[in-house]
C-alpha cells in the first residue's frame, strides 16, 4: 500500500492532544475521521511527536497508509475540504508519497520545537491560548546562560513526567537558545527525541532562572540530581509549539 | 476630573465591534463595564477608531474621564483585573494621565492599520480569525503597485460603505504598502483618519490585483470613478489590525 507523508498544523486549544484517549477529541482522532469519510478506509495516523492537550503544532508530521495511489496536492486539498466540514483546527500543509519504510516517529533524525512566553504587565487578549503570560520582568540573558548548562548528552529525569513512558531518560539536547524581541521570549530546543514534558520542565526551570531565583549553577545541580523534585513549574502547553521534524531523506521525499 | 489615555489590545472575533451596539458585546460596553466594577463610575469610553465586528487591535487608543487620580500603571493593572474576571479578550497595554484637551478620536494626526493574508493552499489552523485565507497564488508586486494608485489625496467614494457616516469622502492616504514574507502578504495602511470599510474594501481590490484579474490603471480608474459599484469584493474582517494612532504630544504624554 502506498505510504504517505504529512506535515501538518494544529491549534491544540481545544484537543485532548495528538493522541487517541478516551477523555476527548484528539487530533489523531480528526485526521483518521477525516480519512475514513474520505476513503472509507480505516487508518491509523502515526505522528511523529504525541503532543499534550493544548501544545500547538505548525510541522507535526506524520504518517498513514492508503490503498489508492493519490496524486499528492490532492489527497491534501481532499483531507482538509473533511477537515475543515468537520470544523476542526487541524491543517495539512504538505504531502508527498514516501518509502514503505518511512516512519514519521521512528525515521526522524530531528525534532525542532519552540516555546513562546510573553513577558509583559498586561494580561493577554491576542495571544491568549498561543503564549504564556509572565508578567514579572524575566532576564532573558539569564536564560540563555541557565539552558546552555542542560545542553549535550544527559540523564533528564529532573526535566521529564513522571508518566513519561520512555525506558530510558538520557537524551541528546542539541540547541536550547533563548531570545527576546521586544515582550516576546522565544526558547528554541532542538533534539532527535524528547521525553514528556521535557521542554515545558525547561521552560518553568528558565523562567525561575529569568527571574534570577535560580542560577545557572542551580540548573546544573538540578540536572545532575536526577531528581523530578529538584525540577521548577512545569511551564503551561500553551506556549509550545511542535515546528518541524527532520529526516534522512528530506530531499527525495520533498 | 482627570482624563486618562489607554492603548488597548483586543480579540475581535467574538464582539460586535469597538462600538456599543443593541445586537451584542461590544468592546467598548466591556471596558465600561470593567471600570464600572472598579469605580462605580458610569463612564463613556472614547475610541480612535470604529472598529468593526472581527476585527482586531494591538494599538486601539481611547480615552476616558475619572473623578478620582489614579497612578497609571495601577489603573491599568486594575481595570485588567476586572477584564480577565469577565473573561473579556480585551487587555489595557499602556495608561497614561493626559490633558483635558486630549481626544482620543479628535487629537489623532494619524491612524495605523494592517491587513494580514495567508495565501496558500491550506487552510488556516492556527491562524484561524486571524487572517484572510486566500487559496490561489497571489502576485505581491502586482498588489504593490495597484496600492500606489490609491496613495495621496482623494474622493473615495468607491473604497467606502455605502453605509459610511462620514461627511465628506475625500482622505489623504498617506501609506498603502503590500509586502511578502512566504504565505504571509500584509498590508500596511496610513492615514489622518479611514472612511468605513476603507481599508477592507482595499484588500480585497487589492487581492484581485494580485490575482491579475485587474491592472494598476483599472484601480486608478475605479477610483475615479467615484462609484462604489466599482469597488471589488470587501475583504472580511478577520485579517485587519489597528496597530497605532499617533498624537502631537506623543512625546509629554507616554
Amino acid at each position: 500500500m502506498p505510504r504517505y507523508k504529512m506535515i501538518v498544523e494544529y491549534d491544540g486549544t481545544s484537543y485532548v492532544g495528538w493522541q487517541i484517549q478516551d477523555n476527548g477529541h484528539s487530533v489523531q482522532a480528526a485526521m483518521q475521521k477525516a480519512i475514513l469519510k474520505l476513503t472509507g478506509e480505516t487508518v491509523s495516523v502515526r505522528g511523529a511527536g504525541r503532543t499534550d492537550s493544548g501544545v500547538h503544532a505548525w510541522g507535526q508530521t506524520v504518517h498513514t497508509d492508503l490503498s489508492r495511489e493519490w496524486v499528492p496536492y490532492k489527497l491534501r486539498n481532499a483531507v482538509n475540504a473533511y477537515l475543515m466540514t468537520a470544523s476542526e483546527k487541524v491543517s495539512v500543509i504538505d504531502v508527498s508519497l514516501v518509502d514503505e519504510t518511512f516512519d514519521a516517529r521512528f525515521s526522524a533524525i530531528k525534532r525542532h520545537y519552540l516555546y513562546r512566553i510573553l513577558n509583559r504587565p498586561s494580561p493577554l487578549a491576542l495571544e491568549a491560548n498561543r503564549a504564556w503570560w509572565v508578567s514579572k520582568p524575566l532576564d532573558h540573558e539569564a536564560m540563555h546562560a541557565a539552558a546552555q548548562m542542560l545542553v549535550g548528552h544527559h540523564d533528564f529525569t529532573t526535566f521529564r513526567s513522571t508518566h513519561c513512558q520512555a525506558k530510558s531518560p538520557v537524551r541528546t539536547l542539541d540547541r536550547l537558545d533563548v531570545t527576546r524581541s521586544g515582550d516576546l521570549i522565544e526558547i528554541r530546543a532542538s533534539a532527535q527525541s524528547f521525553l514528556h514534558n521535557q521542554i515545558r520542565s525547561f521552560a518553568g526551570t528558565l523562567k525561575i532562572a529569568g527571574q534570577g531565583k535560580v542560577t545557572p549553577e542551580d540548573v546544573r545541580a538540578a540536572l545532575e540530581a536526577r531528581d523530578r523534585k529538584r525540577c521548577g513549574p512545569v511551564a503551561p502547553p500553551d506556549g509550545l509549539y511542535f515546528m518541524k521534524v527532520d529526516y534522512p531523506d528530506d530531499r527525495q521525499d520533498g
